[in-house]
């Protein structure tokens, strides 16, 4: 197996063993964070990280990955490149692409919802990066998949209950003024049912997700001899949960006119109340852990006292994002 | 003495072995800027730097003091990343802190006048990051002190006068259309008097600082066994100084209706003449050195000629901000 | 030769034989990157980046040139500084300079067009840092010279030409709704013909760059026995050429009361039609190279079909900027 020179847009893209080789170099990072058989992987080279959304998390574990394995990443904002994206003119992508290429030992980009004028824009703008880039190609979360953030939360999980195989994961959409993306919750619903994991998924109407998404994670289910079930009440999926995740998402139709209509996402998902997660529902499942990969919207996506309870693990989770990310670095960017 | 762990707030929390214990290896590293003993004590950690509001020169000094340390220093502007403050809904100090000790190393947090509701709401703001992180909080400037500053001014002191005990220090306010925070001038009453200055301060009245300060700053002298004054005379507190601190600050009556009235407080300060530190007042002192934090509003808060003149050492005390700093970082974050 | 202190504003300022050793050792550093000899040139060491314009690959290259050399590239927007320029009030130069010449190594600055009041202006700049400054000033485009890119610029040529000595130029005007810099195109006619190129200006009537540039150039082509000539048609130029540079600029009354008159400057370009580089013109030179700085705007400067083109070197020339850079910094600013 060699992921040299990889692209990573989806963990559905690559194979078993390639994940599996990443979590295992992850836990590996982890246990020993500082060794000397990571920190010149990427000495004194750069990873090229493109923000067109801004985030807490990515940034700081993504810089302090390049860090901590000897090298830098640069923070870079391409609304003051001139860069062309899905909605505006500029310089090409083959153009950047190519330069980038010889600066950089790899390069990931974020885009998300707001960003973008119709669902999928961003998946296609990595993939153009990726036709003109010759060096790997990461996703940072876009609009469609989110794959180390699906890393690490099965990392979490494997580290808190061992095999994740045969145990429930329940995804449920969260109440809350908000408008989010679809990309942490498909990633994982992918990589969770790859693994094994009974899926469901529990959401209002009209929520529904990415069809190609569903039907996928439905086959990895199907392989692996798992169920995929989903509802429209806000309590059933709770029933035997392992897992329960819970995220705000954005419905079906929310892109018209070339944009995400963010005021009107916000007003329908306050129509939608009873989708916060509590105590008395998670007291429904298999003493269930409660993952989200941050920001958690508190009082509304779930309650404080689960989100700060004893079966909650996102610090974990948010700490995994640092560990596999080194990994996926390492392993398609690194010397050796 | 153990200070791995440790916010830095205020100088006043720390003991005066602990603030010697800084400036003495402060003197070390400068004198051997780049030696071996101090270029692995961050090695691949990562400090991260929250800029609530910019700056000159507190980003440059502590990003280079992270990568003398051998570390990398994160350039952070929470602005974009939705996290909650004293005026802002989003994700909850709560969350941000604890995952944000899980990437790094230590946590400086600057957050000035304009950005508060009120006098005292960054102080909280820093103590509700210190409540929740695991890593230490360092202040880069916040509405009631500056703590790096301070230990700067007393290093800058200590290197033209020698010892600074029973030296008088003039701290006194200073004309010009600006609106400036407490923070520097306050640290520098604390520290300067617990070093065993003699401290005058000089205002126009309605300039009073934060009483907690100055009561503070009094038994700090009496302590020592030296005088506390303060006089509304723009001159008089030149009589046998050895030090003058001019600098601009705003009233006592800053925040009204949740804000700080920038546009009243340099109408206010434009109505109060007389108080440039000019050459003419410095020959009523002791041949005093002049300092001041810096950026200088010169013409102003000091004539060109004291600012540049023989006896102004503020570029060497913007200096020691890196090599006080690398201290701190090294005392409180470093490996052993 | 000791380069070691020594500012760079423009290629004209410096002997030919420093420019060699730059372009010598930039070709050392491209065939062995990241080899031991360069890794600790800037260990620890920051160079401080002022970005007064944003940029693409100048920021990418100056961040991995000090990253690749063992030190770290502070990134930072003095519009956020509140420092004093051309135009705004706030802290000198002179203090600003000094403190930096206690924190860095280096200063890096970037200032066009559009940030000045007058041409001529941002060249000021650089001289009053310079001025004050006890560290290198170095260039990274301003409204004059770009010598970054004008080193890049030969040492691709020689890539894939070899020696340049007796090789026609033709700097030709470009179309497009723009109003580019002279930063680039007088830093190329400036150094290519001091390393004795033949060298043609063509352009439309109304685009005179600087007197100064135009007769230092004809200086340079008379000392080394070559020819200097200038044409107002779009075509001839093309006869005999063996390098083609097409790029848009402003005319010479680009700047009105105190402001570049952009939307007057594109309003003109778009008036003179036929000046697109395309391999129909190409045919008429001696299979002539294209280059370009970037980023290219293709369809007006130039077709796509030259631009992606197999005598297209615009990519390798933008590698290219970091190892010139390298170099610059290793000779200025490098430990020996």
């Amino acid at each position: 197996m060699d992921l040299y020179g990889r692209d990573l847009l989806c963990t559905q893209d690559w194979a078993i063993e390639e994940l599996e080789a990443v979590l295992e170099l992850a836990v590996k990072m982890k246990r020993d964070r500082f060794s000397d058989r990571w920190t010149s992987i990427l000495k004194h080279k750069t990873f090229l990280m493109f923000f067109y959304n801004p985030s807490v998390r990515t940034r700081q574990s993504f810089e302090a990955a390049a860090t901590e394995l000897g090298g830098h990443a640069q923070f870079l904002e391409p609304k003051s490149m001139r860069l062309k994206t899905a909605t505006t003119a500029g310089e090409t992508i083959e153009d950047a692409a190519k330069v980038m290429s010889r600066y950089g030992a790899g390069l990931g980009i974020r885009i998300l919802e707001d960003k973008i004028p119709y669902y999928g824009a961003g998946q296609e703008l990595l993939e153009e990066y990726a036709r003109w880039a010759d060096i790997p190609i990461i996703s940072m979360a876009h609009d469609k998949f989110h794959p180390c953030q699906g890393l690490a939360d099965v990392m979490g999980l494997r580290e808190h209950m061992g095999d994740v195989r045969g145990k429930k994961l329940l995804l449920t959409w969260g109440s809350g003024a908000l408008a989010r993306s679809w990309s942490s919750v498909q990633e994982a619903l992918l990589i969770s049912s790859r693994l094994g994991m009974d899926v469901t998924v529990a959401c209002p109407e009209g929520y529904d997700l990415d069809p190609w998404v569903i039907e996928t994670t439905r086959t990895n289910c199907e392989v692996n001899g798992r169920t995929f079930d989903s509802t429209h009440d806000p309590v059933a999926g709770y029933e035997g949960a392992d897992v329960v995740y819970s995220r705000n998402w954005v419905t079906s139709n929310a892109y018209v006119d070339g944009a995400l209509q963010k005021q009107a996402e916000i007003e329908i998902a306050m129509q939608h109340t009873g989708w916060t997660c509590s105590a008395d529902k998670m007291a429904k499942g298999n003493n269930p852990y409660f993952i989200h990969p941050m920001p958690v919207d508190r009082g509304n996506e779930v309650t404080d006292e689960v989100a700060s309870g004893p079966r909650s693990i996102i610090v974990d989770i948010a700490e995994n994002r640092l560990h596999v990310q080194k990994a996926i670095m390492a392993l398609t960017m690194g010397s050796t």
